[in-house]
């Protein structure tokens, strides 16, 4: 686990929680939506998922502010069957609306039918994981698909971004103290090719392309570029289907629909998103599922380890762990994320206090 | 598209069924369910997925001989709800139990349910992609998720094989002549691997590791060691997810249950798998979703292109476009697989004929 590095602020959970929700109370979100849609984020910090946390919160004050999402959102089904919806999040923010969904779903799933809830007209929902272990807590395996709002590479071949970093997410419930969750994006991170750059190294040839399309081994041509797909075709394919799950059973919007929304913050970005639940009871004895999946937990944590490495980790599980340290010992932020956060309380006359301050 | 290279043997379709079917048949396959595993199997050729079709037929045959596989299987569901279901295979091939589990997950899905059918006691299923496209046909999204019977590669961090290359496909309905179709295993071909040994170049750090388990880029080290998976961390997961999702719901073998049983052709290796469906019309109106569809393959093919790259291709298009040439021109077979039918041929008192011939 890592520990504070320098030039970083520890905040108590409770305090981040109670600043943020503070923060979109006062853009006009209702004060239950308001703690819902900073218990996902706040979730993500805890997790170590930095990138998907509070760090955002700025972005979406901004986007409040500019009319290009909607505090008060009036969520509703818009196409129903018994195991089937289609959710229109009426612009609301991506985390309330991928909770109302997802709730949605489990209802659905009530009487052991697996269900699916496809939705448009939301936003950028933060952390995919999320919503899959709102699932696995209930005993099913949750599934939570999303579309990027920002087109970050070209289809196989191409020189021009059309596809985004499309992530999904599945969580597994175990008897265990964390579920097993699988939460990916379809890229490499930008950030690697950034620190390779910074040291003057070259990058692997399957990291990036340079802006003609054609890959580089040079991480300055590649920051002028395109992220290559992790696995190339198969990443390209996999971000593709996320994609298309996650649109076209809802209306939202996909490829060039997409565009500059993510830039343009008084305007309806139309974020789809898919959620799906399979309820283990359905299929298996839930005592013989927990009981076959703690074997299978320990056939993978039992493997010999390479050289210098002290454990092995499940998918989500270092994650968990993080979370319970973050917990006890406070969360960490970058002075760049708490001047930010900072500078959006003063506007609402709120600041938010580190440990011991 | 790639034409016929030396030591290539060009068979018909037709020609290559019938006798597929023939050699079944003389196991005691019944005539309709062997011509069933054939156009699986045949249709893999077809794509120019020739790792998964006919190749493998001596296989099958041997482990149906040896009495590992059944071929008369009684397959059945063991458990039901009106949306999910679990079939048991009864140790039938996996082609067929495939078919059989995706036809009652989209009759469970004909009133516009979403439907799940998990599977136990199945063997090697072929193309995932085959399964996902049968539902396409229908207007439905198909999803279809396999675990491999051979452990490819450790968990993230660890220096024994205890993961397999868990490949997952899904087809989404188009109005052009092919659905597109994601069809993707877990880790680099080892072809590619093998490719750079004989070459004697170095292979990107990524691809795999030495039998210690820490990633090298000398190619005689990594044939030593184990393959690793794409994208590192996010492959392993994405692996252990679908290996989850195919075995947890039903009681098929994960882990250190498979072991061996790939290699052991008298035993039963009760192979896992799970489909899915979504009928479009229950959250879209069909032809709005066509439309969106055709608009987005647009979207996609019509991007700038790298120098070089003469055209875009959809996920899928690619195998569809290879399926319309071999179904006109033959199907190419190397040296080594002709030779390996005909071999098997014999003992039948079968020939496989090539054009012409």
């Amino acid at each position: 686990m890592s520990g504070p590095q320098p030039k970083t602020f520890i905040v108590r959970e409770a305090v981040l929680k109670a600043f943020c929700a503070a923060v979109l109370e006062r853009l006009g979100v209702p004060a239950d939506e308001a703690a819902l849609v900073t218990d996902v984020l706040v979730e993500a910090d805890l997790r170590g998922v930095e990138s998907h946390g509070v760090l955002r919160l700025p972005q979406y004050v901004e986007r409040i502010a500019a009319g290009g999402a909607n505090p008060k959102p009036n969520i509703r089904p818009v196409r129903e069957t018994r195991t089937t919806a289609v959710l229109d999040g009426d612009n609301g923010l991506g985390h309330l609306v991928g909770v109302r969904a997802m709730e949605l779903a489990m209802a659905k799933a009530a009487e052991g039918d697996c269900a699916f809830v496809a939705v448009r007209n939301s936003n950028h929902y933060g952390a995919a994981a999320y919503f899959a272990e709102m699932a696995a807590r209930r005993d099913m395996i949750g599934l939570s698909f999303t579309i990027s709002g920002l087109l970050l590479f070209p289809p196989w071949g191409g020189a021009e971004a059309m596809i985004g970093n499309n992530p999904l997410a599945m969580a597994f419930p175990t008897d265990r103290e964390f579920p097993i969750v699988l939460d990916m994006a379809c890229t490499v991170a930008r950030g690697k090719i950034l620190a390779a750059s910074k040291k003057g190294a070259a990058i692997p040839a399957d990291w990036a392309t340079g802006p003609d399309g054609l890959p580089t081994t040079d991480p300055a041509e590649a920051l002028k570029g395109f992220l290559l797909p992790v696995g190339g075709p198969k990443g390209y394919a996999l971000a593709v289907a996320v994609g298309l799950l996650s649109t076209m059973l809802s209306g939202a919007a996909f490829g060039s629909e997409i565009g500059q929304v993510h830039f343009q913050t008084e305007k309806a970005p139309n974020v789809g998103h898919l959620f799906g639940v399979l309820p283990i009871s359905s299929f298996e004895d839930i005592g013989r599922y927990k009981q076959r999946m703690r074997k299978a937990i320990e056939d993978v944590q039992n493997v010999k380890k390479a050289p210098g490495v002290e454990r092995i980790f499940l998918p989500g599980e270092r994650e968990y762990l993080l979370l319970q340290e973050r917990r006890r010992q406070g969360i960490p932020l970058s002075l760049g994320v708490f001047n930010d956060l900072q500078q959006v309380g003063k506007r609402y006359g709120l600041e938010l206090a580190t440990m011991g301050a």
